[in-house]
């Protein structure tokens, strides 16, 4: 990644060329021994004796993952944290990241600072250092796509296909947040309509742009889970990825399925919306399966490592798939049980 | 990364979702168990005792890094191989990789068969297997972004700025190939001027589109090199970075640049061709410093890989930086000493 600083003319400020972009904003990022600074062609990491490596990759398309014109600092975020939900679901502590930044011809170097302060703040957060990363230029929309990795005790990954029959479904957080806050962009007078304070409104609209990666089940899942993995296109949906990988079938029961006061105020206003917090995405919340003897052990170090779990169904032998219950205990249907940005 | 298999309409064919672009194309590739076959979010993989992670990023953009219309198997190639190259500069065996491929909306399956077929390939050729991916739609240009991986015994990573005072400057293979080969991709005439026959300009064509990671010297440089990187952005440019991170300037004499016989023939018709040779991208050779005692052991061993090593100059200490003595044994000097794709 290393180079000569140099600095060219564009959009009629002086802007810095790749090298001094790596010397000057990622460089300082790069905090672990291993990373040296971004200054050879590569990182290296000794995994400690006992753990496996844990790798995941995820990018974000401006326009497609995200609004247009959305704000550096929620780039950054959104890109690293859902890499390292993905992380989280499997109870691996994360380490490190690696990022590619493909830059439009109008970046400035505004931007590009507050993108970095956001990653320092998120590593700090989270206790990770960058490892590498190449910044090119792209005549299309802004990318970002990050590879982070992080480790487990050897052998203890928690896998998203072994969830057996009996086993209970736990779902962290509340569900839906993310799905209304970004109902409540694309149209402001939902707010009103909800009958949402201020403090509310802003509450789900953060839980869009900001996705909190549930790093601190990690224990609970490794000593308790069967199976897990992340919320991230609508629970329904992702449920039934685990109910295929397993080949069992999960009952819900929606009245179970937690949910934040903004979002019990919204379904009184409009029911219907109901179908979008079951479906919807950018969840970012940790589905389990824990068996009968475990459900209090989990319940337990979840709560001991501060974040609410919620027992919302079972799985079982049968068809692979999922049903719900709804509010008045007839299966619900659904237009679609997920959010696809493909 | 799982799904449920789909199907969507486009370009007035049937095209695949997302999750049927995993199961169908992507799966195959996920040779390693802790790949999972792609149907988990995450990938884990044991590092063998005694030796430590090796981490690299590149990524390629349509109409930056590779000519808009390249074929679908030379963009696989060139996305996973410049990885290859950094790993194979710092003496990493390697294991695998991550691909974050951004697919524009005129996307066919043809295309992408013949992507996954190459990446395919290149696996059996190198011993990779695929440890995860996205997939992603994008409203710009196609997008290749991969994360590279292997190891090295620990401690034992060939640094890019341990060049010491007296070493020997070596480079591999032959240099400037693929800088007359995009050169042939521009102006078909060249070939003629230049007096090469079909195969001598296949030759070039061939090394410009499709890199060849030297991962044979991963024992000579982990044995012999005080530092190597791989030459990526052209030779002198690429040895200025050596010779910054070191704090070393570098000698070297033009006339003891590896060229192949194309090249030489394309000298001898254009002796300006020489400043393109010596500072154009995309050779994917390795620079190595090798100290006095460790010089013939060096080269036995890359004889014994099958990969030709060539005594260009050496480092002493100085202000950093690249002197070339040209064919007249005068000091060259260059418009630019690499090529920026930024």
């Amino acid at each position: 990644m290393a180079g000569r600083p140099s600095t060219r003319k564009g959009q009629g400020a002086e802007r810095p060329g790749e090298s001094e972009i790596i010397f000057r904003y990622f460089a300082p990022l790069a905090s672990a021994p291993g990373a040296r600074g971004l200054i050879d062609d590569a990182a290296s990491l000794v995994v400690p004796a006992g753990r496996e490596l844990v790798l995941t990759v995820d990018a974000v398309i401006e326009g497609v993952h995200f609004p247009q014109g959305e704000g550096a600092g929620a780039v950054a975020r959104k890109a690293l944290r859902v890499n390292l939900s993905d992380l989280a679901a499997k109870g691996a502590e994360p380490v490190g990241y690696l990022v590619m930044l493909a830059l439009p011809d109008d970046w400035t170097p505004a931007w590009l600072t507050a993108f970095v302060a956001a990653l320092a703040a998120d590593q700090a957060a989270f206790g990770l250092s960058l490892y590498g990363g190449d910044t090119v230029r792209t005549p299309g929309p802004l990318a970002v796509s990050i590879t982070a990795f992080g480790h487990v005790a050897e052998g203890r990954m928690v896998e998203r296909g072994a969830a057996r029959p009996g086993d209970s479904v736990f779902v962290s957080g509340s569900i839906g947040d993310a799905a209304l806050g970004l109902k409540l962009r694309q149209d402001p007078n939902a707010a009103g309509r909800w009958g949402l304070s201020e403090d509310e409104a802003a509450f789900l609209l953060e839980r869009y742009s900001c996705p909190r990666p549930r790093l601190e089940l990690g224990d609970a899942l490794v000593s308790c889970a069967s199976a897990a993995m992340d919320v991230s296109d609508g629970l329904v949906g992702d449920l039934e990825k685990m109910c295929r990988a397993a080949g069992l079938v999960a009952h819900v029961e929606s009245d179970r399925v937690p949910l934040c006061e903004p979002a019990r105020k919204a379904i009184a206003a409009e029911p219907e919306l109901l179908a979008t917090i079951l479906t919807g995405g950018d969840d970012y919340e940790i589905l389990a399966a824990v068996s009968e003897p475990k459900r209090s052990l989990f319940a337990e170090k979840a709560a001991r490592a501060g974040i609410a779990v919620a027992e919302i169904g079972s799985f079982s032998s049968g068809a692979p798939g999922v049903s719900v219950a709804g509010p008045d205990g007839k299966p619900m249907s659904f237009a679609r049980t997920s959010h696809a940005h493909f």
